[in-house]
C-alpha cells in the first residue's frame, strides 16, 4: 500500500495565495481564523490521517464487516481511529457552536475532509454522513429534537445515517413505499426495507441516528408525498438514557466491489419508533438541504482517491527500473532507467496530477462560496447560493469520474503489479467506483446541471458563476494566460447559451457533455489562474511545476472540452432512433 | 449475473455477409468448409458456452482458486467444464492435423473464442494459453519435443503455460535472472522465480507444460541471451510414462482484483528439468511467433467481456422501471417507465452496443488475415503477415481499453446495483482490468504501433492494411457513406505520414494518441461498411440496427479520432519539461 502524505503544501498555496482566506475570513465575520490557525488545524488533520487512518486503509478492504447475532463489527483498528476523531473534536469543526460544534469555515474543514478520503474511504464515510445529518437537524428538526441529538452528533458520540435508496426506489424516490403511522405520542411507527446503508450499523457509538425518508398515510403520490423522519438505533427511557433497543435490524451487509471497510446494510424497519423533522410531506425539501453538501462531499473522494494514486503511482514510477528512456540512458549506474523517464508514463502522471490538483483547486473555491452561504451577508449568500448550486453536480460528477480515471492510471502505471491487491492499486479503482454511483448517480448530476441549473434557472446561476470566474480571470497578470482564459471563458458561456432551447429529450441528450465540457473549461481557467499566482509567491519549485503542469492540461486535456462542446449543437435524434427492436 | 447468451445472428451476419468467408474459404484452401459447417460450429460453441462455461463464471470469482500441500484446486465445475471441453475437440481447433488437430481457420474458431470469453474469462485463459504454446511448439521445437508433447497438448490432455515474467523484469525482459544449465543427457536445469504464471497449476489434468524463458551459461547480457525452454510438471519414466515430479512448485498464488476463477501463480523452478525450444538465446524470436497470437487473443478478451456487460445492461434497462422519460410517459400501466427510455441510458447503451461490434468486426476482418498468413500462397502470405502485425497492437490494446469502458458503462447503467457482487456487472469491470496490463501493457502495445509498425517499418505495414480498407470502401453502395469512409482512411493515412518524421521521444510521446486515432478511424470504416452491407441483406432488422448504430458511432465516438488526431501535431516537449522534483 502506498503511504500517504498529505499535500499539505499545496493546500497552503491554494487557500492562501490562490484564495487569500485570511481576507474572506475577515470579511464573513471569522476574523479569528488567521493562516496560523489553519495550517495548524490542516497541519494535525494531515497528522491524524496518515498515521491513525491511513494505516488501516488496507486492513478494512481485506477484512470487510460482519454481521453476527444480529450486530455489525467492522475491521480492526476502525472503532479506534473514530474514538481518536471525535475525541481530538474532528467530527465538531462545522457543527453550530449553540449545540458544541466549533462552526469553522467549510474551506477549513475542506482540506481535512480530502485527507480522511485519501487516507481510507471507508472509514471516512460513515464520519461524513453524521455531517450530513446535523444539517439537516439543524435547518428542520424542532427545538426539542436538535437539543436531544444535535449535541452527541456533532461531538461524535453517536453517528448518523440517511435511509433513501429502496429495492424499486433508486434514482427516482417518488416510488418509495416506506411507511410511517402516527403514535399517540407525536411520535411515529416506521416500517419498510432500505438498501445501501452505509454505516447503517456499527460498534463504533452507543447509539446511531437514522433519517428516514417514509410516506404519512394521507401522503399524496409521487415525491410530494414523502416525510422525514429521525428513527434512533436506541430510545430514550423514561430517565432520558437511550436504553430501550428501537424496532429495527440489519437485514444483511452488502457484498460490494469496494469500500468493503463500510458497513453497508440492508436496514428492517418494523414499526420502529421515529419522530418527524420538518413538515409533514416536505421531506424530500429537508433532503435538498444537505444535498449540495453530500454531493460535494462525494465528490470529494473522487479528489482524496485520486490524490492516494497519484502519490502511489508517482513513488513506484521513480522506484520501477525497467527498459531505457528513449530519450537516452538516464541511470547509467543502474541496469535500466526508472519508468518516470518514459513519454507514455509521463502522460499517464501528468493526467492524474493535472486533474487531481485542478479539481482540488475547484473545490477549494467552491468551500468558499460555501463559507459564503453560511456566514455572507444575506446578499452575498444568494448569488453564493447560486454558484454553489450551479457548480454542485459539476464537482461531484466530474470529480468521481476524474477519481476513477486517476485510479485507473494508477493501477496501469504499476503494470502487472497493478493488479495484485498487496499494492493497494486496485482498491482505488474498487473504492471509487461507488463515488459515481451514489448520491445520485453521474447521469442524473449532469442532467440536474443543464435542466434545472442551466435551461429552467434562465441562465442566473451561469452568470453568478461566470462572475466569479471573471474575477479570476481578471487577476491573472500574465497578458497571454488571461486572453487564454477569457477565450475559454467565452467558449463555456457560449456553449452553455446555446442550450436554452430545446425540448427535454435533446436537453437530456446532451446532459452528459454538457458536464464534461462545463468541468473541463472550468478546470482550465482554474489552471491559468494557479500557473500565474504560483509564479507570484516567489517559490521557484511551486511556479515551475504549475506552469508545466498547467502548460500540460491546456495541451492535452482541455481538447476535450472542446470534442464536448462540439457535440452540444446535436439534437438526440440518433438516440431516439432506436426501436428497443434494434438495440 | 446476467445470463449470456452468444450473439449467433451478429456472427453470422459478420462471416458470411460482410466477410463472405465461404469465397474465402475456398481461396485458401479450406473449400470443405461451407456455410453451414460454420454455422454448425459456433452453434455448437455458443451451446457450450451458455450452458457449460458461463454458469461457473460467478462460482470462479466468488471461489476463487486454494493451494494446499502444493497443489492448485479450481473453483467448483471448473474441472468439470475443461473435460468436456477438450472432449467435444474444441481444444483442438487450430492445432496440426500431423499432431492432431483439426487445422480449422482462425475465422472459424475466433467466434467460438469471444463467447468463452464472454461467459468466463478466467476459465477461457487456461485454455487460451495452451494453444500459445502449441503455436511455439509447432514452430520451433525439434520433431522429438513435438511428437513427445504436441497431440496431448492439441487434444488439451495437457495444459501449457507462458513463463515469462520475474519480479524485476516486467515489460523489459532484457533483466531477466532464470538460469539454465546443461545436464549431459541433452537436457537442461532450470532455476529461477517466475511471477504471474496464468494456469501455473491446478487439477484439471494430469500434467502441465510449462514454457519457460531464461539465460544460458554463456548467454550475452540482455534480451539476446534469453532462451526458451519446455519444462513439464511430470517427467517422463525410462517407460515414457509421466510419472516423475520435476522439481518445480507453486510458491503462492497471487491475490488479484478480478480473475479469480484463475490460478495465478508464483512458480519456483529448483533446477527442474526441460528441454531448449528452438536455437540457444533465440528464445525471443520463439516467443514472438506466438506474440501475435496472444496479443490478439486478449484483444478478444475485451470484445467478449464488453459484450457480456452489454448484455447484462441491455437486459437490466428494458426491465428497470424508474422515472418518466423526458419525451413522455412510455409505459403508462407501470408506475414508471424502463430507464431504456432514457437520452443518458441510451448514450451509454449505444457506446456500449457501438464499440463491441465495432471492435467484433475489425477482430473477425482480423482473424481473416491470419487464415491467410496459415494457408494463403507465399506473396498472399507475406502481405497479410504485414497487415496482422500492424493490426495486432492495435486491437489488444484499443478492444481492451473498450472492453473496460463498456463494463464501466455497464456498471453505471445498473446505478448503486451494479456495485453490488451478485448482480455479476462489476466482475466485468474487475476481470476486464487485467486485460489492459497483461501480454505487454497497453502503453506498450502503442509503442510498437507507432514505433515498430509504422516508424521503423517505413509505412509498408500501413499501405498494406490501408489497401484491405480500400477494397472494403470501394464496395460500399451508398455514396454518401462511401466518401465519408474515403475521408476518414484519407485522415488516418495523413495522420500516420506525418509521424515519420521526429525524434523517439516525440514519437513514444505521441503513441497512445496515434494507437487510439487508429483504432477509432478503422472502426469508422468497418461500421459504414457493415451498415452499407447490412442494408444489402434484406434483414429490414438488421439494416435498422446496424445503421443506427453507424450513426451513433460516426456522430459521437468518431470525433474521439480527430481529437487524438489533434494531439499528433504536438512534440512531447510538455512531457519531457518537468523534473522529477516537478511532479
Amino acid at each position: 500500500m502506498p503511504e500517504y502524505r498529505a499535500p499539505l503544501a499545496d493546500f497552503e498555496f491554494l487557500l492562501h495565495d490562490w484564495l487569500n482566506v485570511s481576507e474572506h475570513y475577515a470579511q464573513i465575520g471569522k476574523d479569528d481564523i488567521d493562516a496560523d490557525l489553519v495550517n495548524e488545524i490542516i497541519t494535525q488533520g494531515a497528522r491524524f490521517a496518515e498515521s491513525e487512518v491511513a494505516p488501516i486503509n488496507q486492513i478494512g478492504d481485506q477484512q470487510g464487516c460482519t454481521l453476527k447475532d444480529g450486530k455489525v463489527t467492522t475491521a480492526e483498528g476502525f472503532p479506534q481511529a473514530y474514538q481518536s476523531y471525535i475525541e481530538n473534536g474532528w467530527n465538531a469543526m462545522l457543527g453550530s457552536e449553540e449545540y458544541g460544534g466549533q462552526e469553522l469555515p467549510y474551506s477549513v474543514a475542506i482540506p481535512v475532509h480530502e485527507m480522511l478520503v485519501s487516507a481510507n474511504v471507508s472509514w471516512r464515510l460513515v464520519c461524513g454522513l453524521t455531517e450530513s445529518a446535523v444539517l439537516a437537524l439543524e435547518k428542520h428538526g424542532s427545538d426539542e429534537l436538535k437539543e436531544t441529538y444535535l449535541p452527541n452528533l456533532i461531538s461524535g458520540e453517536w453517528t448518523g445515517t440517511m435511509n433513501l435508496t429502496e429495492p424499486q426506489a433508486g434514482s427516482d424516490l417518488s416510488l418509495l413505499t416506506s411507511k410511517a403511522e402516527a403514535n399517540d405520542d407525536g411520535s411515529y411507527k416506521i416500517s419498510g426495507t432500505k438498501i445501501f446503508i452505509s454505516g447503517g450499523d456499527h460498534e463504533w457509538t452507543d447509539n446511531i441516528i437514522h433519517l428516514v425518508l417514509a410516506r404519512l398515510p394521507d401522503a399524496p403520490a409521487g415525491v410530494k408525498g414523502i416525510s422525514l423522519f429521525l428513527v434512533p438505533k436506541m430510545l430514550p427511557d423514561a430517565n432520558g438514557e437511550f436504553t430501550i433497543e428501537n424496532d429495527l435490524s440489519v437485514g444483511s451487509i452488502e457484498h460490494k466491489m469496494g469500500l468493503h471497510g463500510c458497513p453497508t446494510c440492508v436496514m428492517n424497519f418494523d414499526g420502529a419508533k421515529g419522530w418527524l423533522i420538518g413538515a409533514p410531506h416536505s421531506g424530500l425539501a429537508c433532503m435538498f438541504t444537505m444535498m449540495n453538501d453530500a454531493r460535494f462531499q462525494v465528490g470529494l473522494q473522487g479528489t482524496g482517491i485520486a490524490e492516494a494514486s497519484y502519490q502511489g503511482a508517482l513513488t513506484y514510477a521513480k522506484e520501477r527500473l525497467q527498459s531505457r528512456a528513449p530519450q537516452g540512458v538516464q541511470q547509467p549506474d543502474e541496469k535500466a532507467d526508472a519508468i518516470i523517464h518514459l513519454p507514455d508514463v509521463r502522460r499517464m502522471l501528468l493526467t492524474q496530477k493535472a486533474l487531481t490538483e485542478g479539481s482540488r483547486a475547484l473545490g477549494l473555491l467552491y468551500a468558499k462560496q460555501v463559507d459564503i452561504v453560511r456566514f455572507g451577508t444575506e446578499e452575498e449568500q444568494a448569488k453564493a447560493e447560486s454558484i454553489v448550486a450551479y457548480l454542485t453536480p459539476i464537482t461531484k460528477s466530474f470529480f468521481t469520474d476524474m477519481g476513477q480515471e486517476v485510479s485507473q492510471h494508477g493501477v496501469q502505471i504499476f503494470g502487472g503489479h497493478g493488479y495484485i491487491q498487496e499494492w493497494g492499486m486496485e482498491q482505488l479503482i474498487r473504492d471509487s467506483r461507488i463515488t459515481q454511483l451514489y448520491e445520485g448517480t453521474n447521469g442524473i448530476q449532469a442532467l440536474d446541471l443543464i435542466s434545472r441549473k442551466l435551461v429552467r434557472d434562465g441562465g442566473r446561476m451561469l452568470q453568478n458563476t461566470a462572475a466569479l470566474f471573471s474575477d479570476m480571470i481578471n487577476a491573472i497578470q500574465n497578458e497571454a494566460d488571461k486572453n487564454m482564459a477569457l477565450e475559454i471563458q467565452q467558449q463555456w458561456l457560449a456553449g452553455s447559451e446555446s442550450l436554452m432551447s430545446g425540448d427535454a429529450f435533446d436537453t437530456a441528450s446532451r446532459a452528459y457533455d454538457y458536464m464534461q465540457f462545463c468541468a473541463y473549461s472550468l478546470l482550465a481557467i482554474c489552471w491559468l489562474s494557479m500557473k500565474d499566482r504560483a509564479a507570484q509567491t516567489g517559490n521557484d519549485q511551486l511556479a515551475s511545476s504549475k506552469a508545466k503542469t498547467c502548460d500540460f492540461y491546456i495541451k492535452r486535456l482541455y481538447p476535450r472540452a472542446l470534442m464536448h462542446k462540439a457535440a452540444l449543437g446535436d439534437s438526440g435524434e440518433d438516440l431516439a432512433a432506436l426501436s428497443l427492436e434494434d438495440f
